[in-house]
């Protein structure tokens, strides 16, 4: 397999980058810059991207800013809720469409480039809130991406069924550096420790270390 | 249906809209600059949407060109190839997974501003060549977009059997002003008249005239 890792910078991600590295013949990343008030995650997939040693480009997507209102990653009008992924207020966090825009631009990247996968993070503690994370958006995306181009691209989302926990644990055995993945959705230049993401990867790494 | 129109400002995405016009409750047209040689498309695209009288969207994603290479439209290294659209040299005028990546915009933006649709210009003379104006496609798109966000966004494809003279039809019919489209691949001031596009063009609207 030779695959387009989707990477933020945060802690999934990071692991599935190391990960791939591992099990594939190639691996590249790419990255977003979409308006999301935490783009310093950006300085962690480059510094992550680096520690592995593979090709890493960041797409400028902020031209779409003004079509992605109404969540609080990209709207400065709307705040980023407290609590748990599975909190109802946590849809606040929602990105129109994300994950199917990124696979779609992932998926032209690799097909441009002889590359015949992409490979995304999402995982189960993501269900309860994000459509886009969920096994029927993946089975669906992966129907699409046989038929979109010439060349059939696989979608690897091998964390699709793990918690949060099961990743940090992936992550601590493939040595993936924990303190140089960013996760909080806030923007302030230390994590706020009380948003969804960052709690849940405090319990995660808890966890996964206790 | 409130649909978000994919306008290139070609003669088939202008029908589209003029009909979209007609029967969608409200229409909003969204363009793309991917670093297409024939940018000047774009002109078109401004001038028909305020024909109409529809808010319209230049999304610059020319962020993404190095992203794309290999395709005649957006890689000054590859020549835009003369004669029919069915014609095997046309492959070189494919852009990896563009229409997937033109939906996920759309799509984003008919989810943030309260749409529930997406209309897209595919017809059946692009078939051949484009694998992403295929029917199975286009079903696999409309799979993928009834899951992707919490709301289910249809995709509205009425030229997806009709050919291009069958277009001409329709938008002479709707008073479409086709000397106000522009066609033509090669980026020039004015239409090669020689290029697949020019050819099925000049063909269409010859068989509609005639």
């Amino acid at each position: 397999m030779k695959a387009v890792v989707l990477l933020s910078g945060g802690m999934d991600s990071t692991t599935l980058l190391h990960l791939a590295k591992r099990e594939c013949e190639e691996v590249k990343a790419l990255s977003f810059d979409y308006g999301q008030r935490h783009r310093k995650e950006l300085e962690s997939a480059v510094w992550q991207a680096q520690d592995v040693g593979v090709e890493h480009r960041i797409v400028d997507l902020t031209s779409l800013v003004p079509l992605l209102a109404g969540s609080a990653l990209t709207d400065g009008a709307v705040d980023v809720p407290e609590g748990h992924y599975a909190d109802e207020t946590m849809k606040a966090t929602v990105v129109p469409n994300r994950n199917m825009l990124m696979a779609s631009i992932a998926a032209a990247w690799a097909v441009s480039s002889g590359f015949n996968a992409i490979a995304m993070a999402v995982h189960a503690g993501d269900h309860a809130i994000y459509p886009d994370c969920r096994p029927e958006f993946v089975e669906a995306l992966a129907a699409v991406l046989e038929v979109a181009n010439y060349e059939s691209i696989d979608v690897w989302t091998p964390f699709l069924y793990a918690s949060k926990g099961d990743i940090a644990h992936t992550g601590i055995e493939l040595g993936v550096d924990f303190d140089r993945t960013w996760t909080c959705y806030k923007g302030l230049d230390e994590p706020c420790g009380k948003c969804g993401s960052c709690v849940e990867r405090a319990e995660a790494l808890g966890f996964a270390t206790s």
